[in-house]
């Protein structure tokens, strides 16, 4: 019988083995975490290798991404779809194995990290998920959401910032089928982590409301596997397990040190723990015996079996509950989204109200969020302020009820949980804060955008316009930088159809997020004809034309209405200019050539208004158009007296128009 | 006598009443630690009003920003140069008295809050300043630097991951001077904390190895007064008092609740709450028995000159230590800065090294450093991938010696921690991370922009030219968002020659943060003229002229190299073409416009090259220019590989080239 450290050996070599062959890649957390992950994979892990996409699939983490050999190797000795030669090929391009596990890349990869303190963040929001989706689905008897989310991280997760945030709402939460396992090896880039690293870990997650199990020997199977019970046993809060490894475990001269950590080993080092080890094997290969006791297929295929009978006892009982739960899992919209969505702008249309775009967004969430049971709102401690609540919310109660959460004052662990909770699918996340907090959760954002999936950001108080509270809350430059996140779509909505549009829209995406940027202070309403309507979808539109227009004024959010302003007293003069409302320049650049040149004719002057940083404008006003745009930080006054002291005037808006007419 | 209360009294009235007239702002946190800051304030807070820039002052640091009043009256009652007239110009524009307390506004306002969690974080920042100036300046009965930083924080900034971040560095270098107040008053925006924010806060910062004083009334200055004494006894770990206040103390239908955390009382509430305190006056009127017990100008001219005193005989003793520490408090460079400049650079352009940017910086670092004993490197745990180390680094001691600190994986918390450090004076803090992890820092960035302050960061593997760990790591856009931060110089040097210009700019500036924005991988020393030489601090300069160009290519750092290739191309084929290297678009656009247009001529196509967003540089090539970015994510491979993927060929940007020629 193959041993189970020979089990975890497969996957030190493989590991040494692959990232020797790319000459670039990180042996030590994949050797030292060999044995926890031989023990959790083969004897815990619930998981159907051949379906990676099964609904009640435990979910697991490699928080600290960087070995991503571990996953790797893990994936492929179990039977997932990754050969031995995707193995070979690790982090060359277009390969299934990049230098970091990417979601939607290898199977069974169920969130891209590497980014540390993102995963087990990312992990909660799974964890919190399979929660809430337990209190809605389940019925006495018909446990069909009912599994756990595993997590590795190491050192460095644990000393970001947004570990506490998400790993302080697990605790309060009670998320008891979340069980990490924290790679305690006393090492990190910089070396021994004593000189910046002293925290009493277990005290900490103590502290959060965790159960600890402190001191487990990480090279142990015995102990990891009274751990793993332990862990289970405790049903209304989250484990953090506690194991003691060595870094690149079974290196004999490299191993405990941080030279193991993030470059090959070299082939001298191989050969030493190929000997050390007792591994005769050339690189990648895997005696057949040990791929055989790897191998989770089987037993894969039995257990998802065995679930879907019992789901089709769920659906005998419950059909209407079971069709929406494979909907909500597909992660497509209801039947009756066009309807919903088609009467509930008309209905905004028809009512005209000039409110802020904050609480249109909150009409438009409160129009469509009964035929969108999969919505999961929230703010980060500023329900009423971003307006993210409507009257059918639900604070999530300690069974796991409910449809909005307040996640205190954790911006970015708000945003890297929504990024689990939609990777784990049922839920459609959406949460709040203030657009200058977006910067505290920028990296999420971004990594909702690489991973393709589609959580919805509320970014209110969105200029200078917020007023008094000043320079440490008025945006300058944070919608602009938003919109350079490759597969962001970012909206900055004038009134309440545009603000309905964008969250419809946003809705809509399944392969991206999209931010929506609201103003805390009251806008117009703007008429417009139905052709009109449905082109606010298309990012920008003409939304007041003018015969003969010689120059064209382009605006977003709050701005729209002094560009119409400006028209008005334009055409006063005798210059007729167009005006242009361009709430998403990403969703605008997406058009084709044709509507794009037909919104903005070649050799029409333009001028761009908005109150953030000018220079982004460029793209569309070129380097012979104006902009009335912001360049420094804002003031604190009231918001009035700002917009008249930044240059957001009818008089400046006519007067840079006329320094660009021909 | 006047009573403790009534003193504390006047502090709620104040902000009270100029919440009121604001029609905005934060009346609850002044209220609820009014109590407190009579305290600490009146019997321990070492400063002088009539010189909020004496050297050895404590330092006070209102994390909770947003009750800015508090310090406002502080300020106010405690005889700074802060008038009536300015608390009922609060929140008005160009008044003394923002929203949020902002640094160099009211003088006494030692940082810029409102964003929390970094408030603590710079008081962090300034209690290691203290501690690390005190081991280097301070002598055998000469306790020169010797001051205590306090800081008073909420329920918010705990929540905040930067706390966690700040705070555990804090335990660890055992910063026995900083004691923070945390107001446990039970309520943030979205309600009781009680669904949102359930840690055991003093086990948590027990775990981070600080000294914790539990459940102290917040409203009894007798227990108030006994905190404090423990918490100045411990000299070996910093003090979390936790104070249980009632939020709003004082306004007798609304304390206690969330209401009154962040809007005007109104003037019934007002009057009641003048009935329930037994405070007659009219709003900002204090009764003169008032303004005298709370006056501080006497103690604080007597203790400020018995420093004085102290400080004399220091100098008698130590003239060359009293003269360094002076210049340093200063903020001024040393006397042989100009040559020291020079003969580094010169030294470097003739040495014509051919090495990684990283590594370029690390050559400017060991030829400047040992001039600047001011300097405070560190890394967020990658100093050997940063290179932010020199031959002279010492990592700092437990007893605070050294000028070098591995953060830990803590981008925030470090950035935060700098800013803190610049603030206190005497230390010029550098610290490096991958540039995508300039995201997590972000807003700590933008802080010490909006602050005017002049921390340098080291970004490094700063494109797809880190090659194989893939799209989370590689830089896409975060280059071009650094430069739409108002008053951040961005540097994106292409080889030693620009790198060492950079640093000594960034080096230079008193009133902005610079951003180093460096490569993994070698590129080429480019030769120069003199002239070409002088003209890197401008920030773009024609790097390679042609007689008769009939285009500009534009290019930064690692683009560079490319553009020159392209261009000698382009010389083959009889198209002559100018390159233009822009290291620093910020610091070019600072030019006068005679210089840039001689730089970029007015007519001349243009073409920009460099591997990030490519909309940025619409603001320099138009709309009929080209440009050579990238738009989407990046991908896993070796770098060579990636280059060639993403466009970045000779091939291209000369077909991008020829496509504009008139």
């Amino acid at each position: 019988m193959v041993s189970r450290t020979e089990l975890a050996n497969a996957i030190r070599f493989l590991s040494m083995d692959a990232v020797e062959k790319a000459k670039s890649g990180h042996p030590g957390a994949p050797m030292g975490m060999a044995d926890i992950a031989e023990v959790l994979w083969r004897d815990h892990l619930k998981h159907n290798p051949a379906n990676p996409a099964w609904a009640d699939r435990d979910r697991f983490v490699l928080s600290n991404g960087h070995g991503s050999m571990l996953i790797y190797s893990l994936l492929h000795l179990s039977g997932y779809d990754l050969s031995i030669d995707d193995l070979k090929n690790f982090r060359q391009l277009h390969s299934k194995t990049p230098g970091h596990p990417e979601y939607g890349y290898a199977p069974g990869v169920e969130t891209t990290t590497g980014p540390l303190g993102q995963g087990i963040s990312n992990a909660v929001g799974m964890a919190l998920a399979e929660k809430m989706l337990a209190a809605e689905f389940n019925r006495d008897g018909h446990a069909i959401v009912d599994h756990y989310t595993w997590v590795f991280l190491g050192d460095g997760c644990l000393m970001e910032g947004v570990s506490h945030e998400a790993c302080s709402l697990a605790g309060t939460w009670g998320l008891g089928k979340l069980i990490a396992f924290w790679d305690d090896n006393g090492i990190s880039i910089d070396g021994d982590v004593e000189g910046w690293f002293t925290d009493d870990t277990p005290a900490r997650f103590e502290a959060y409301g965790w159960q600890v199990i402190r001191n487990v020997d990480g090279h142990d199977p015995v102990e990891i596997e009274t751990a793993i019970q332990t862990a289970k046993k405790e049903t209304a809060r989250p484990t953090l397990i506690c194991c003691k490894t060595t870094i690149g475990f079974g290196a004999p001269n490299k191993q405990g040190g941080h030279d193991v950590h993030g470059a090959p080993l070299g082939a001298a080092e191989i050969a030493a723990a190929r000997e050390h080890l007792k591994w005769p094997h050339a690189p990648f290969e895997i005696p057949a015996d040990v791929y055989a006791a790897w191998g989770a297929r089987d037993k894969g295929a039995a257990v998802e079996s065995d679930w879907a009978r019992r789901f089709d006892a769920y659906r005998a009982a419950y059909p209407e509950l079971a069709a929406e739960f494979e909907r909500r899992m597909k992660g497509e919209l209801p039947a009756n989204w066009e309807e919903t969505k088609t009467a509930a702008i008309g209905k905004i249309v028809e009512a005209g109200q000039t409110v802020a775009t904050r609480k249109a967004s909150q009409i438009a969430l409160e129009a469509f969020s009964p035929a969108l049971p999969e919505f999961l709102g929230g703010s980060a401690d500023l329900t009423g302020s971003n307006l993210t609540n409507w009257s059918g919310s639900k604070w999530i109660d300690a069974e796991g009820h409910g449809n909005y959460i307040s996640y205190g004052v954790r911006e970015f662990g708000m945003a890297a949980i929504m990024n689990g909770v939609a990777l784990h699918g049922g839920l459609r996340p959406y949460g709040g804060t203030f657009l200058m907090f977006s910067e505290y959760a920028r990296n999420a954002l971004r990594m909702a955008a690489l991973m393709k999936i589609n959580p919805i950001y509320v970014f209110t108080h969105d200029s200078i316009g917020l007023g008094e509270d000043g320079p440490t809350h008025q945006p300058v430059e944070q919608t602009a930088t938003l919109r350079y996140i490759p597969n962001m779509d970012v909206w900055r909505p004038c009134d309440t159809a545009e603000a309905a549009v964008a969250w419809a829209h946003a809705i809509e995406q399944r392969t991206r997020p999209s931010s929506l940027i609201l103003s805390r202070q009251n806008l117009p309403f703007v008429s417009r004809e139905t052709p009109q309507l449905a082109d606010i979808a298309k990012g920008g539109y003409v939304l007041r034309d003018a015969d003969g227009a010689r120059a064209v004024l382009i605006a977003t959010g709050s701005e729209v209405e002094l560009a119409l302003k400006a028209q008005a007293a334009l055409a006063e003069e005798g210059v007729p200019v167009r005006v242009v409302s361009m709430p998403s320049t990403n969703v605008f650049d997406r058009q084709d050539k044709a509507y794009q040149q037909a919104v903005l004719p070649k050799g029409l002057p333009r001028v761009a208004i908005e109150a953030g940083v000018s220079d982004f404008w460029r793209k569309y006003v070129g380097l012979d158009g104006e902009v009335v745009g912001i360049d420094s930080f804002g003031e604190s006054a009231p918001a009035g007296a700002l917009f008249e002291h930044f240059g957001f005037t009818v008089d400046n808006v006519v007067a840079k128009t006329r320094s660009v007419l021909q």
